[in-house]
């Protein structure tokens, strides 16, 4: 038995009592970008219900390219127009650097990233960074809600950075 | 209030019965990445609970290079082995074309993404390309746990991509 199929017995129960389909548009109009922590269950930490939220995560809760997709299809196509952006305390993204960890893949594998790995030293700061990259863009159309927070890993709660 | 505000005032309540920190690598070294859609709960649908997994998402739970940095990250400094991609039926990204997508922006903003929008047509077959692009990819060490699924957002049930 793998830890997936562990999950999947898990999902017979949940599919027991689940209720749909519900509508496609999120109904609390709310885009979240998270770090990909596994101690970071966003559901639980700001009470999310199924058909609520977008919720687009990665390594560290950046935002790339693919983060602008994301959210230019939640914007532009799914009625979203506020933005919730998570990183967290004790972050993997803080411990490594990019320069060591691209060096690291090119020595085992013989090939360099050529995307940044987007490694950080300053957790506020970045997500102050990630707030400048979406408003930076031309193809987020809803700007005016856009906040950022780090979410304690010792303590549950949601800090904003001003 | 906004939505933003009705969340925080939740994170108060899940602070309160919360116990940390766990650690930080997964506990169950699983890393799932999930369509962005609002209708599909992880932590529900698969029992995650906190400390467990890595949750990567975006619109349509496909692989660009932000997933593979996000799986890279999660493999090489974080100990996951096992992925779970999944889908999900009635997913937004069936409804539209990269290049009507991107023509819109166009005509809105005057800017053509550089980005594909990765719209698709085929959900079980857009799940085996997420799969084929994970193999493909020389920055993932753990290839022989990838297994990928359609969430159906009427019974929430999942279903296996053969």
């Amino acid at each position: 038995m793998t830890a997936t199929d562990d999950y999947l017995a898990n999902n017979a129960t949940y599919a027991d009592s689940f209720h749909g389909p519900l509508p496609l548009p999120p109904a609390k109009h709310v885009a979240v970008v998270a770090c990909m922590d596994a101690r970071l269950n966003v559901y639980g930490a700001l009470g999310i219900a199924e058909g609520e939220a977008h919720v687009i995560r990665n390594a560290g809760g950046v935002i790339t390219e693919d983060e602008i997709r994301s959210l230019a299809i939640s914007q532009r196509l799914l009625g979203t127009t506020e933005i919730i952006l998570i990183h967290h305390t004790d972050c993997g993204m803080l411990t490594f650097t990019d320069d060591d960890f691209k060096a690291s893949i090119e020595k085992d594998t013989g090939v360099r990233p050529a995307w940044a790995a987007e490694a950080f030293g300053d957790l506020e700061g970045d997500v102050r960074q990630s707030v400048a990259r979406i408003k930076a863009s031309p193809f987020i159309p809803h700007k005016d809600q856009i906040r950022g927070f780090v979410f304690d890993v010792a303590t549950g709660k949601l800090k904003e950075v001003s």
